[in-house]
């Protein structure tokens, strides 16, 4: 008689000591088999857990005969008995107290040798595991990730739900975003020569649902960006997306704080203390060079142009007579662990980055007194003593300075903080430092274009004390933006939004979008402003890297299931894929000769 | 002093008498405006409903002179005291027995004059709603319908979050799916001349998840389908989509109607009794002519082959004769209901969509027996009685013949039922007639191409007991499908779908789909099917649609935020439009030198 594998009693992760003695039917696939003098045993698999089977020539001769013939990853269904396992306990499994005497077996499907072994420790690479992807989210540690990765999804759902968010979708099929290039288009066949093209986010949108009086709305939402993709980067990633009316900013960073708070408890059991910092970006980029700070260790930036202003070093001086300044970062007790070869390779470093060099000291004690030594000790040793009562410099620190432009000395140093720390190891463990990054400049000067850009984007609202600046200094015009940081990796960015007109038009004007671009672009965004849009703001979060950190993984392709690879190839599927000519007869285009002409000499 | 804008202390829907005497703050937009002898009153509407406040000139005027200046749509933020209304109770509205005497008011944005009052009675058109569609959305009928399908999302997901299903997303850049032609191309850039496609539905995917051990998953998805939009169809739309494994149908079937009674009680309050009623496909198509059966009325259909057989009339003759048949449809009391010209004007809708004609006739009682009257009365005369005896007509009835093929006669036929349930209006209002229909016919011959066609998908498995048809004699072959059907319309559709790799292999082979062409396109599925793949099935819902019907809605784009018209046209951002030629240049395409002429001559 067939067992009846659609009514299974348990999953194999389910049977304890104090089930022993029941009848029960499991399904799953074979992950172990083992022939212990005549005895078969099979370690059965679901996504639940795995349960040790035991088939007895003796009393089962022909369940044992089938179980004879099993392989790993064949599909099987029983029907058993729960018995204890006595002396052969396995601890490390939660099952591992008992086993099941099978009695009938059905085999449902026999697997082929598969290329690599589903373990979690596999050494396949990741080619590979990507090609055979359904194999590889057999592993139990990816069936783990996904369930992880679903439980985010619904956390954040009920948590939006019971405050009064309604989740409304947007389309797929749309024009051109605010930033343009970067879209994927799809060409449209009833209106041929003209392209939808694919959300690089909602933006607009969900502004226009505000606009539209629906005061909440949050939605999980795939985006698209065609960028090269660097390191972890995927053409197509998930935010959660939200906007609310009538807040100000702080009113967001409060409705995101209880929402974080609540998946660090329920995915990790770690409590988060809310409200979470705040710190302006003055601060972030005087204390860590950066916007996105770690706040996880010192190794903080310090300004020292005072200190060494008057001392005979030209590298320094021209710095700051060009009107730029010299900051350092004080590596406590550095000096031993840095060898020669170190820094010279650090120095190396920054160079391939753009600085001009690393000038760098260590402090020793000599006859009770603080000295420098080595690298650039002669030129700063005449202010040594005031310059380390100033910085906190002891015997035994390394300091590393950098001269230049506050952008300049910000970015080389806060190269040098990271690779330090990395060096240094004092980037401690199970630690989740967040904070808000407030008060950005809501334009940056584009010295290569000649231009301002946004340091966010053009909707952003800029304070409103700062309004009157926007014509006559827009450089210290700060915005109502606020970047959630983590571990000092940006996870969440947001802004309130400009809701009157005037305003973005001046926005615009300020940012050389002209009126007839933006109303090329954005005119569905404007006509809109003038019906009585009510002050607003949100957030996009991206879900992807919030599930790959909670998951504790290493890659966006770890958390998605079938990902794409820096080709921006599917390796499952082979997409992208070539296509028939009458398929792009009909949507009215046609690949460019040089293209097709390569096409065809590789074919 | 500045009115809080982000501090409000209630909605505009939630105050009630009992909250008279308490201070207030509230926003929203201004719905409506009276000057009453000075008083001011103004309508306050959020996306909650609406208050009444009073600006009284004596006590508060300042903010009264403010209200005075307010137009339609403005947005307003006000600090008030709640007062009854005393005799000026408006029973309309929850919050009509109150009103609220503002204080401070405090203008956050104003409106121009909206293209259309906001309202629910609007009479604007749709063209002009769409384009203007965040006005459109803020109609509280609109408000109400997405926070319906907000729910629906919910409940959806709780409940099979609650029965261990994993939400898992599946890619959108991937490859044609098994339906090819209609899908939406995105040119490559990185890999110029390839092209990825938007899914038309995540199966294979889904599947695979089924293979990698997922064992329950569901997702709510968009998908896509260039077609041409004929009626209420949108070129992308949402899908409920799940899949299980070791499942039998009526695992999933008992899946989906949890569900399904779930929504109904919580969005309806409407009680459904599970499990559904089964139906299987010859029994749909005798009784009614369709496999999507609208039950809630009778009208059903009768053979009479036997009865007429041998009756000398040469249009039911000629049909017998070539081994087809004569079914009718009784239309109880409709004879004098249904004039002549309105069974001429039937009839020539018959021949609209390809009948030969609509014999007819009416019974009527003469000295005490059935005789026919008009129409083909003088053919069937002679089987009169016992003709009316085997379909039960009596006396005043109509009956409506047709003489074919099987499938031509349940064609016309059900075209018939439809109309006849309309002009007779038969079909009851408030009543949701849910059934699965099972056992539909694995293939169908396509005469035109000469070949078999899916019923459903090349997925979906036989019966088992009738797999051995599969090469003697196809068109006997069922399959596992089953489709819901909720007044006649299908609602879902599902199935348990091929699990081994040999019956899929000779399910593509009776399709007549090349090995070359099922390696091309489902590789990944036939390989995935060589290692272990569980028993499995699954379902897709139309989200959209079942949104459509609770909100009781007469068309998708009621339940859709922004969607497309029929010739696939947003109407709010203009989407599809032109754009760059680098743009086209960097992804390796350029339109067709014919359509780059027409869009120049046109420009």
């Amino acid at each position: 008689m067939a067992v009846a594998y659609n009514k299974r009693t348990h999953r194999c992760g389910g049977l304890r000591i104090d089930d022993a003695g029941q009848a029960v039917t499991l399904v799953g696939w074979v992950n172990n088999y083992r022939d212990h003098g005549g005895m078969v045993f099979i370690d059965l698999r679901d996504s639940e857990g795995i349960t040790q089977l035991k088939f007895n020539p003796e009393t089962d001769p022909k369940a044992h005969e089938t179980a004879r013939g099993l392989r790993n990853e064949d599909v099987i269904a029983i029907n058993g008995n729960v018995a204890p396992r006595g002396d052969n306990v396995n601890p490390k499994l939660p099952t591992g107290e008992i086993e099941v005497e099978a009695h009938a077996v059905d085999v449902l499907a026999k697997s082929d040798p598969t290329p690599f072994e589903i373990e979690d420790d596999t050494e396949a690479n990741e080619e590979l595991r990507l090609r055979y992807r359904y194999l590889d989210l057999r592993r139990p540690s990816m069936q783990k990730t996904f369930r992880l990765r679903h439980q985010l999804g619904k956390i954040i759902r009920d948590y939006f739900d019971e405050n009064g968010f309604v989740e409304i979708e947007t389309p797929f099929l749309t024009k051109s975003t605010p930033e343009g290039a970067r879209d994927y288009l799809v060409p449209s066949r009833v209106q041929q020569g003209t392209f939808y093209a694919l959300p690089q986010s909602p933006q607009i949108f969900k502004q226009l649902f505000m606009v539209a009086g629906f005061d909440r709305y949050a939605q999980i939402v795939r985006c698209f960006r065609d960028e090269d993709l660097r390191g972890n980067r995927q053409p197509e990633f998930t935010q959660l997306d939200m906007e609310m009316s009538f807040v100000k900013r702080e009113d967001v960073m409060d409705m995101v704080d209880g929402c974080i708070q609540r998946l660090f408890k329920e995915i990790l059991d770690i409590d988060i203390t809310v409200p979470l910092k705040h710190m302006k970006y003055a601060e972030a980029m005087d204390r860590f060079g950066v916007d996105r700070p770690d706040t996880r260790f010192g190794l903080e930036l310090q300004d020292v142009t005072g200190q060494v202003r008057e001392i005979d070093f030209g590298v320094f001086k021209s710095a700051i007579d060009a009107g730029g300044m010299v900051r350092c970062i004080v590596a406590p007790g550095a000096a031993d662990k840095l060898t020669r070869k170190i820094t010279d390779g650090l120095t190396e470093e920054l160079r391939g980055i753009g600085a001009g060099g690393l000038p760098l000291t260590k402090v020793i004690e000599k006859d009770g007194n603080l000295e420098f030594a080595t690298g650039v000790a002669k030129f700063v040793q005449p202010v040594c003593q005031s310059l380390c009562d100033a910085v906190g410099a002891k015997a035994g620190d390394s300091v590393f300075f950098m001269p230049g432009t506050y952008d300049d000395v910000c970015k080389y140093l806060h190269y040098v903080r990271t690779r330090l720390a990395e060096m240094l190891d004092v980037i401690p463990e199970h630690r989740w430092d967040l904070l808000w990054v407030i008060d950005f400049p809501l334009v940056a000067w584009n010295e290569e274009m000649k231009r301002w850009d946004s340091t966010h984007h053009p909707f952003t609202a800029p304070v409103d004390e700062d309004i009157h600046l926007l014509k006559s200094d827009p450089g210290k015009v700060r915005d109502q933006a606020y970047d959630l940081v983590l571990n000092g990796e940006e996870m969440a960015g947001g802004s309130i939004r400009i809701h009157r007109r005037e305003v973005q038009q001046s926005v615009f004007e300020l940012l050389n979008i002209s009126e007839k671009e933006s109303n090329l672009k954005f005119s569905h965004l404007m006509e809109a402003l003038r019906f009585g849009a009510p002050p607003h703001g949100g957030i996009a979060f991206g879900f992807d890297r919030w599930a790959m950190l909670l998951a504790q993984k290493a890659s966006l392709r770890d958390v998605i299931a079938y990902p794409k690879t820096q080709r921006a190839v599917c390796p499952l599927t082979n997409a992208p894929g070539e296509v028939a000519t009458a398929q792009l007869e009909e949507l009215g285009i046609d690949l460019r000769p040089e293209v097709k002409a390569k096409r065809e000499a590789a074919s």
